[in-house]
């Protein structure tokens, strides 16, 4: 038996409309055969910078080979490329505008096509504000069934891909400042700070000049305390317990964070 | 191999409840190997136009034989018709209450049936509230398995199934006037004017007294202008570049859009 | 050809983040033939109450064998254990807070184990914060392929596994008084009241003071008006035909609902 091949699909499409079921149904027209993973389609409209970061932290999850499409794409309809990049887990399918820039900055191209090749999309001439369906999905389920990336399109320079550099981290012998690199549904903060500079628990955390307690988990506070810790996706995060840091913290996207490295004062 | 079989849903559920997650059981309960695929379940609560557009902008994306189970169904426990429809992309299932009237003013019935066969209900006495769960559901599981039409009720004649007429246009020499008849999670405005009446590109839309940008794609404005275009389903739609165009102009649901034919002047 | 597997999801996690999404990727890389079916993942944050109701309400809907994954999880972390129990329908897997026992007030547990051993986790140092990703859809998964209860830790009494009682109903020879112990998407109040104890149709239903109609279905009165009618989970649902009885009453979660016995009065 040929094994389930898994594309998996990113967007800021919302499920209120029918866009995400047309790329599914363009998908199952190629080959019903795919297991399509839905991964998101609440990235906050067009921040390229949560389309980043939510595929950077969720591609090692998924299997060897697998299809990640993921279509936030502000420049649709103008003259910025469609791409298709093999790396060594699997290929990535959208725009080239740096969502894709987290995962190959730790698993490298191996190599890249502009999608040029209209023969593996939808239509022959696809819509100019709908390419997640006319021409993403379909080149992602070609992918899924087989097709090489050389009859995509034409080859690119994986070094010619846009980068999105991650939000400055900057470090100084006792204090590391960082800043909010995105809020998830319950409200806790994902700084930009890896949990491995962090390397004792002779720490503070400093939030708009109020210190807060460092724990290994939600339940070392009580209910409504605020904490941080090492989050799911291995940054420093911001918690309440049982409640939303966001709302708590007054905080937000790219707001400012600073760790201090206490020592036993 | 027998080919994987395609059941969409369509329902006013939303994804807060148990109910899309149920219907998803009674079809797995009758074939497990069903690929079931979300067209949205966040049709605006009891909107039959909403529905309507939705499964019309949709189906032509799926496979052939594709099973489609829309449940938008104020009516349900009265004494409306349940039915499925048999078109020549598939089959169509749900309450007689026009839902689905759009798809089958371009792809005519062929057969249609009230489902009054409670063998291939989910149970012999249904819930008067759940249809999708004790009858919808499971007829669209069945229809998808190889069961035919006709062992599911009661032959009926496709002319008499009820029809949701879309809003009306109004077209002279030199003005279509047409209305705002989807609102998309972006704050798109996808109007009732199709592309094709619009033959040429001297011409400007008019909206609350106000001219606006006749362009190609979203980038032809600036952030935050607005341009109306021909949207991905081949209706003329009403766009803020990267911004809510029903935040930015106050339209909604039905609300009057102009398009004038300018002579180049 | 072996029998499609089927194991649903239901958690807290909402689906803006990419947690529902890394969870079916952990299951995809053991298992990519699993047909995962999305419960609910909208439950108010931490509401085990919600997701007791949920589960209990839709696992009867679903095939013999399906393994249920539930992830509402305040105690993350803290000593509380995650366990795997099979009953007679199939499987549960989650922390053990009490979300399952409503499920199994139903249908008893047959055998169940405390998940201690790491080889069937995704890593053998799980995350404080996300055992759903880390051992709870890992461990669902290789139950759905064939591993037994006994390899995936100790084996521990079912008697020993936590409750969470139902609100309490107080019937007397007149009266049953309840509680609103779930609230859905349309805002229909869905009361702790089983249908089976009202037998027959002179009863009247008081919501603050006020009476309103006890019917069979929304049609039986005008559009706005509240109706008390059997719902589709088998319990006395309270709800607006068209509308918002949540609005409409301005009840919520807990509230009391007074069911009156009036004799032909």
């Amino acid at each position: 038996m040929t094994k389930v091949k898994i594309l998996t699909l990113l967007t800021d499409f919302g499920l209120q409309d029918i866009y995400v079921g047309v790329m599914k149904g363009a998908i199952a027209s190629i080959n019903p055969d795919i297991h399509i993973i839905d991964l998101t389609h609440q990235i906050p409209a067009q921040n390229l910078a949560a389309a980043r970061f939510c595929l950077l932290n969720a591609y090692t999850y998924f299997p060897q080979d697998t299809v990640h499409v993921a279509v936030v794409d502000p420049g649709v309809g103008s003259k910025r490329r469609g791409v298709a990049i093999q790396y060594d887990r699997g290929w990535l399918v959208g725009a080239d505008n740096g969502l894709f820039s987290g995962v190959l900055a730790q698993s490298p191209a191996i190599a890249a096509v502009e999608l040029t090749n209209p023969d593996y999309w939808q239509v022959p001439n696809p819509s100019n504000t709908f390419h997640g369906r006319d021409i993403f999905a379909p080149v992602g389920a070609h992918l899924a069934s087989g097709v090489t990336l050389a009859e995509l399109g034409e080859t690119i320079d994986p070094d010619s891909l846009i980068q999105l550099p991650l939000p400055k981290l900057e470090i100084s012998t006792n204090e590391i400042s960082g800043c909010v690199q995105y809020v998830d549904h319950f409200g806790n903060l994902v700084t930009n700070i890896p949990a491995n500079l962090i390397d004792n628990d002779s720490c503070s955390v400093i939030v708009q000049k109020q210190e807060i307690s460092y724990g290994k988990t939600y339940s070392d506070v009580e209910i409504g305390e605020v904490v941080a810790l090492v989050g799911s996706h291995n940054w420093i995060e911001i918690a309440v317990r049982n409640g939303s840091a966001r709302e708590k913290l007054q905080l937000d996207w790219g707001d400012r964070v600073i760790f201090k490295k206490s020592i036993n004062n």
